[in-house]
């Protein structure tokens, strides 16, 4: 099983990327702003959240081809909010993914225009013509409706305002949740639900789905703490013990090690027990659920 | 009718205005993100790109109603073009409508986090459920097609790349066009198109209006560049002469003042040639296209 789970995600990896190579090449713009673009996107990382959609969409019976603009529109908001966030006015960020930031690149005022750009783009790819007409007009403006909440005020973006506001200052545990529920959370959600949206999964399943990526969401968060704490810098691609230094409060810091791990692992649990209504066939859901306490980084 | 037709306007911008107050005001997300963009969504201005969507799908038989939170949607994304536009590391301005910019009020950090929100938010809007069951969800989903290729890289993001690659070169006549159409026409496109294809018009008067749109942005634009010379500063809410001093061509510097005046009337000729097919109903687009070129602010 293991071993079918890696071919299967190294084959959906491969396939992601290989979109988002497509969607953007040919993209009729200034090639600078391509270049920007195309840097930050295609700089490597899990493409946890399109394979999310995916794997949740293949569950009601759905082609990966079916879904793929919705799950790269999902990595170009990621991407988008990783280039805002490491801006100097922002987190500052030199280096992502253990090379540059984009703005160190391209400059600031390129960077803030490649993450509007990226944003923009993912709804192009949610209107995609060929994708509207596979899955019906219905369902596409819908699982818009669901990417656009949790990329935006009430979502995403949220989250990240209130980050900004408790900086300096020690958050408690339920204002943690919450801010991370919005800032990593709210993309999850919308990645297994607009999967399951796009593939005609009932409002029950698509909220279970929800409950799912909440869990999954929090043991992420959870465990990115912990690597920050006993990961490997090298592997991570970021410097060690950074929260600390930003003072910022952390599971860790909150729990300490060893509290932080068995609550990640209680949160996986939960994450798999929302899976259980539907069998086998959530195989991969299962277990990438699990993968994210395997992390090494 | 010059009395009918600012009435209409007036009662258009006042529902527009309620429309955008409307659908802020209960955002569930952090007080000061919801402050900091309804100051800059909130802060006066024509509205006209919203107007635009009304007029164009009044045409064709819809009502305002139907058509306002895609209205709403072009004018979010104008305001977040602004916000980011104003930032530092852009354009550095520190007034925009005669009030302070988003960023002097709210930080950088904040302005760069509002902007993104107010993007996010227009395609919240044309996802609404209850507008999309009014059009029909396929028109929906083509009509946010057109805004976000309008909006991304292939328009407004690249046009404003353009922009700053051009800074402290003096653009010819066939460059500043190609900008202007991109950092402001494809909005004004996007406007007509949308209204258009939200009340099920035609491909060919979709095209129509879509070339109004040019030659009707072409002579915004020029305007615009007269009374940077012209015009006054307490009514623009800017300072006079600001192209002259960041050494930038305009369609004065090219032609003169009075050169670039007789174009601005071209293109209002050109755009009304546009509308002849669509007789007396078309009078707002009519009224519209005239009145850019009367306009001192």
């Amino acid at each position: 099983m293991k071993l079918e789970f890696r071919q299967y995600m190294a084959a959906r990896r491969e396939q992601v990327e290989a979109a988002l190579d497509r969607y953007t090449a040919g993209l009729d713009a200034p090639p600078r702003l391509v270049e920007a673009m195309r840097y930050s996107l295609l700089a490597g990382g899990k493409r946890l959240r399109p394979i999310l959609v995916i794997a949740a969409s293949e569950l009601f019976g759905l082609d990966a081809a079916d879904v793929m603009p919705a799950a790269c529109a999902l990595e170009m908001i990621h991407t988008y909010s990783l280039i805002h966030d490491d801006l100097p006015c922002m987190d500052d960020d030199d280096l992502r993914r253990g090379r540059p930031t984009c703005h160190k690149v391209f400059g600031e005022a390129m960077a803030v225009l490649a993450g509007d750009a990226l944003l923009t783009q993912a709804f192009v790819l949610m209107a995609d013509q060929a994708c509207v007409a596979r899955v019906g007009p219905a369902r596409a403006a819908r699982a818009t409706g669901e990417l656009a909440r949790a990329a935006g005020a009430a979502g995403m973006v949220g989250g990240q305002v209130e980050d900004l506001e408790w900086e300096g200052r020690r958050a408690g545990e339920s204002q943690l949740r919450r801010i991370h529920s919005l800032k990593t959370g709210a993309l999850f959600g919308a990645a297994v639900r607009m999967g399951g949206i796009l593939a005609g999964a009932g409002e029950a399943d698509v909220e279970r789905l929800g409950r799912y990526a909440a869990h999954f969401g929090l043991a992420f968060q959870i465990w990115d703490d912990v690597l920050d704490v006993a990961g490997d810098a090298a592997l991570t691609g970021k410097g060690v013990g950074r929260d600390a230094r930003h003072e910022k409060s952390t599971y860790v810091s909150l729990h300490g090690l060893e509290g932080a791990r068995e609550r990640a692992h209680a949160a996986v649990r939960e994450a798999l027990k929302e899976l259980e209504p539907f069998g086998q066939p959530a195989w991969v859901l299962r277990l990438l659920a699990e993968s994210v306490v395997d992390r090494v980084a």
